[in-house]
């Protein structure tokens, strides 16, 4: 098998693992999956030859064996965990649990993580920023802590690690080292864990030697 | 099989649809899966019996045989979908691109249409809410181009009808009849078609007779 994750060439966030092909080289490493990687810059994202790839002109798109294109990081980490053992349960029902906390993690956790960091990526200077910002963190404190009374001293959202696990420890790394995540420690030790599996860490490297690459060209 | 489906005993759309149960109510009409209902007060959500069927204490839930419970919209409509032919293709590719379609929906379409929508719920009165409202729209209006772009001619997103479309006419359903949806015809057409079929119509009349019942309750 082949597959070629797309990625950005410069990614905005430096190095530190936020951009979403992030999540599927992880997968991929979980797997055992070797890949190799399309680099493309903000433009390339516009030109028909991604978008026919990704009509939203977004990474991270997967190319496999056999023609089929895939888009949308939770749909690829989805697709990975199905073809082979290692990220979703053998038990039916315990399966589509695992499932259900992906969707949460894309759905419920990463949305009002996005949308306060978005307001301070693209509104810190606007005069109602200060305002708002009370009112964006209490709905990312509201999720974390109803995550944290859920997670209270498992070690993994449900059973073994799973694709749920994958992506929720993904969308919270976007508030590592925050006050947000201070606040729960239950949450900020699960996090931990995450970062600690030695599939993360290699995805993690593989990232980053693309923005060492990218720095020195 | 026995379903039962959580939903809002007074939905706050006023009998539109809008309430993320519909989904799973047209997914279970596709499939022509019977269910039953499980309506819950807002109050209700935050009880610990609730919580145990979704740590975040939103709807829908679904109860299934054998004591499988899940949560997430998303989820739920893809354990349907796998269960029963109707709503993903045999095909092993189209049937991974059809779940890529679903994140779409979720994930691309859906957060800014939310957050725009939120953001007129919560914060018209706001003296910063016209300011921000055009970077809102355009947020919006770029993922319905995109979309459109996509769409063009065809009937559904990619081939037969999915769990792809079934989701993707949801998330759109929030601004049918704006100016939004207008500028995009193909879309509008899109959403219309989706409506149309048998199954949302069932479906649609099961959330309304909700919203009747709890008007003269």
């Amino acid at each position: 098998m082949t597959f070629t994750l797309s990625a950005f060439r410069d990614s905005p966030d430096r190095g530190r693992g936020l951009a979403r092909d992030m999540r599927v080289r992880w997968a991929l490493e979980e797997l055992e999956l070797p890949y190799e990687e399309r680099l493309l810059t903000f433009a390339e994202l516009e030109k028909n030859a991604h978008l026919e790839r990704n009509p939203f002109g977004q990474i991270p798109t997967l190319e496999c064996d056999g023609g089929l294109v895939l888009f949308e990081s939770g749909a690829i980490v989805l697709h990975l965990a199905s073809e082979r053992p290692g990220l979703l349960p053998a038990d039916a029902d315990a399966r589509a649990r695992a499932i259900a906390w992906m969707f949460a993690a894309l759905n419920t956790v990463e949305p009002p993580i996005w949308e306060r960091a978005m307001a301070q990526m693209t509104e810190a200077g606007e005069p109602w920023h200060t305002a708002r910002l009370p009112m964006l963190t209490e709905r990312v404190r509201r999720r974390l802590r109803q995550l944290a009374a859920h997670l209270d001293a498992k070690v993994w959202l449900d059973g073994a690690f799973s694709a749920g696990d994958l992506l929720m420890v993904s969308v919270l790394m976007r508030i590592e080292g925050s006050d947000l995540l201070d606040a729960e420690p239950a949450l900020a030790a699960y996090l931990a864990r995450g970062k600690a599996r030695p599939a993360f860490q290699r995805a993690f490297a593989a990232q980053y030697a693309v923005f060492e690459q990218s720095r020195s060209g």
